[in-house]
């Protein structure tokens, strides 16, 4: 630390991103949560289409690409807003909707950022324990005076909530916003984008980063009611106004447009989720129900931290985090078929070591 | 703004962009400072080479293009931070080194958007008059607490100043930070990335925006003491750790690998901008000594204002600032000689009428 940084800032701790090793190419890399496929064909044709441009600035309302996306999911255009990924809109959600009379809450098990976001915003935030199936009880927030924070399907353990808990979540309390992450949700989990026509409470963040195998690109996006979406643009156009740079805005107009790629890919991994899943439980793992393209496993045999390195060093990545509550747990993404068959033969060599 | 938004921005008042009509092609666009070329042909072969591995995150420390960017300027990567176009970085400079004990310092005619930074991080600021002729006088500022931000060359008169006198003031108080803002240095003023060798508190931010041709990509940097550039990393990995997108990274280092380019369309543009210089004084016109790819010009015998909208309605988009010291100057970004030869001829139709 500089002795001009602001002491605002003294004490916050920065997110730490999953391992990217520089010779990630000795690696089956199933610690990222990215996608093993390509992103579509299409998104390729639309950028070749738009390197003409790129002297000039991005649009900064993204109009096409905000028309593109609310035309997927049948809301108005004024009710979405394009970030430069999807940390983007959740940061700016942290700064328009919380501070220090609006508490942040969410789970204590959880994506690891929210509580960066708090601290940066000088925000306070009240951490909520998942029951101890690692289930989130809406009830747990009912009542509670604050901005919620729920990532659904929840990461790192997978595991999602029925919309109508969610639905119930918001129509209690129509005086705070609750932010839902979808990051996960094509793999298995119900969206709440429809409940934005009908609570001005609410927003829905997305990404293309999973799904639509665009990590690279960064894009996200947030839905909710016109007003929302206006206060986040106040925010967009303080910071950056042309946060989505034109190539990306390409791209992702070619992605949407080929929804049924995305589909596919998404069948596969579950396909693949399936096919890891069951593999564990023969070789006597505990795995959470998962609706996300990764897994939240652990076994009585070995210990998270360990399983974590024994993989490591056998070329297989993948996540483990030190938090008490879950140190004995380690999140797997799923990837190609071969990749899964990797790991599974990775791990049943560590087990039978 | 909904009843949700948090009322530390209730006052804050949003960057405006220059316009960018969606019926773009219908004008000459002399209003946002673009490059008329398009990035150097290796950017391109460098994007379509990157395209294979979209589907996973780009690296967050961006270590190639970091590298690259340390290269073409003689520093070491740890002085170096690339990010998401260069408001991000002077964002990170306003959240990391201003703040109620450390004032924002910066002239009363200069880039817009610092005013807005200061709000935005609820740090007091002071705007200190440029003199009479525009230029800015280093001693007003020496003696005064706070960080300083100054554009060089200053946008939106094009004023340069002498590295020499910046020397000056970064020197004159080593117990604050002075922020050089060198957007349009490379059209003919000097730069002073040389100096962040020498000096702990000083730092420069750049963009691939104007003479790289890259405004549509995103991609700015700033480069100062291994300390400073640390603290602006733990704000990055505090709001949003994969900033750069891959394809942006990939092709910056074209860029930079192809500086010839760059260098031979900035004295293209410094030709277009003599060229514009002396016919615009020949026809009566006040045009301040600009080093930018800009000129801010006025006349007695037309209104700012007036001149902005007569441009406009002949297809000429310049852009004007209802800002009272300034308003009856119109700045003009300089493009093509076609572009300039049109300007030129619009005016003069618009002084004959």
């Amino acid at each position: 630390m500089s002795r001009f940084f602001s002491s605002k800032y003294a004490a916050l701790e920065a997110y730490v991103p999953g391992e990217q090793p520089s010779d990630m190419s000795r690696y089956v890399k199933l610690n990222t949560n990215e996608s093993p496929f390509p992103p579509s064909p299409k998104a390729l044709e639309y950028a070749a289409a738009n390197t003409r441009s790129l002297n000039l600035y991005s649009d900064p309302q993204s109009q096409l690409l905000t028309q593109a996306v609310a035309k997927t999911y049948g809301v108005d255009p004024d009710m979405v807003l394009v970030t430069n990924g999807s940390d983007e809109i959740l940061n700016f959600a942290f700064m328009a909707f919380t501070d220090k009379k609006n508490p942040a809450l969410f789970a204590d098990i959880t994506y690891g950022f929210y509580p960066v976001f708090a601290q940066l915003n000088d925000s306070p935030y009240e951490t909520i324990p998942l029951r101890d199936d690692f289930s989130l009880c809406v009830d747990d927030y009912i009542g509670k005076k604050g901005t919620v924070f729920i990532a659904n399907p929840n990461a790192p353990t997978g595991v999602a909530l029925e919309v109508s808990e969610i639905e119930r979540l918001v129509k209690s309390d129509p005086d705070r916003i609750v932010v839902v992450d979808e990051a996960y949700v094509d793999f298995g989990a119900r969206s709440c984008v429809a409940l934005t026509r009908k609570y001005r409470n609410l927003l829905v963040c997305q990404t293309f980063s999973k799904s639509r195998s665009f990590a690279g690109g960064r894009l996200g996006y947030g839905i909710g009611d016109p007003a929302i979406i206006a206060d986040l643009n106040t925010i967009k156009y303080s910071t950056n106004p042309y946060n989505v740079n034109s190539m990306t805005s390409a791209m992702g107009i070619g992605i949407l447009e080929d929804e049924e790629y995305t589909r596919t890919n998404c069948l596969k991994i579950i396909e693949n989720r399936n096919y890891t899943v069951d593999a564990l439980k023969r070789l006597g793992f505990k795995v959470l129900p998962s609706c996300a393209n990764f897994i939240f496993v652990s076994s009585d045999s070995i210990e998270g931290g360990e399983l974590y390195r024994r993989l490591k060093e056998k070329g297989v990545l993948v996540r483990h985090f030190t938090k008490e509550r879950i140190s004995n747990w380690c999140r797997v993404s799923i990837g190609s078929r071969e990749s899964m068959e990797i790991f599974i033969e990775k791990v049943m060599e560590i087990l039978k070591a």
